[in-house]
């Protein structure tokens, strides 16, 4: 009887011990923190071809002169503003930079709900790309204080911020010795979120530059 | 003889699951993830006294005109800035501020060891508070080359970022819309220490501008 016993509660430890480091990989696989994407790219950019970043053919498959092949941090910020999938909200102070304006159109072509931000005074200099946005009925609002709007950040799909030095101009990705900012960290994206649900809700809609 | 065994063994039951509560509690203690600093600020900055900030008396102890005790986006900033204990290194396109100088130069008189990259074509416009840096002996190099120097970062005793897209003019933290984030995330604070110091590498010690 004594050793049915031992046995027993011996059998017994051995599933409370199977069980308890079953339970134990489970909390800790939910206790392990998520992993959340923070990337750096800074400029300026590697001068290549980025026409592989907007179709499905192979880097090699361009025939202009650029270098082909290499991934610069024009093609990184390039790869991050068109995985939107729902929502861009873009806040610049200065928007002429053909490939990225290429890349918000490619966005607003296949249903995203672009809407951009931009300074008043730099809404129409010449190369700007806002009126190319604009002709393609994506809604950008200005700001119409005496002052400059002076960021450069842009919220993909309300979750992924991307900010920095930057103005999405020729001169700054090609010239400029400037910074970027990719982050998901949410104590980080969920303030401009608010400031630019701020910015464009105080802006007057009757100021919304809508296709002509 | 059973009753006895069967005691040792609940005990020794007792034992091991209080073992293993305690032995859970540390190990989740560990996983859990330690608090990174993420801040984010907007400017204009209302407009207040920051007196305060530069020395303990109360906020209502100084007589200027301006409003009092406000905690604004200048004056937080400021703090961040004079947290600093060893190393700041700043890396800014035009540097006019005057209460950002004083906190820079209060970290220099007290044993800080300060490093300031500046743009070539900002370094003397009137305003500029390079030359003041430079004359308390706070060594500042310059990006000479032909494109701009567009960065505005500080890294606080090298684990704290400070970047946005505001630069350190009065302009900026008084009138433009802007953002400075701050945090402490590795992913993000290291490749901007890799950054400066490649930046201040790659100019020419003979280029740094010393005190006259």
């Amino acid at each position: 009887m004594s050793g049915m016993w031992t046995v027993k509660v011996l059998s017994l430890g051995v599933v409370a011990l199977f069980l308890g480091v079953e339970l134990l990989g489970r909390l800790l696989r939910r206790l392990r923190p998520p992993v959340t994407l923070n990337e750096v790219l800074f400029f300026p950019s590697e001068v290549a071809c980025v026409e592989h970043v907007f179709t499905s053919l192979s880097p090699r498959s361009c025939l202009c002169p650029l270098p082909h092949g290499a991934e610069t941090s024009l093609s990184r910020l390039l790869h991050r503003i068109l995985s939107t999938s729902s929502s861009l909200d873009l806040c610049v102070f200065a928007f002429s930079n053909v490939n990225l304006s290429r890349a918000v159109l490619a966005l607003h072509a296949r249903g995203v709900t672009v809407r951009v931000l931009t300074d008043k005074h730099y809404v129409a200099i010449p190369g700007s790309q806002i009126g190319v946005l604009r002709k393609a009925g994506i809604c950008a609002r200005y700001d119409a204080s005496s002052v400059h709007m002076h960021h450069k950040f842009a919220l993909v799909d309300g979750r992924l911020l991307v900010t920095g030095s930057l103005n999405w101009t020729q001169t700054a990705v090609q010239s400029n010795m400037e910074n970027v900012l990719v982050t998901e960290e949410p104590d980080l994206v969920r303030p401009f979120i608010e400031e630019f649900h701020r910015l464009w809700e105080s802006n007057d809609p009757a100021r919304c530059l809508r296709p002509k």
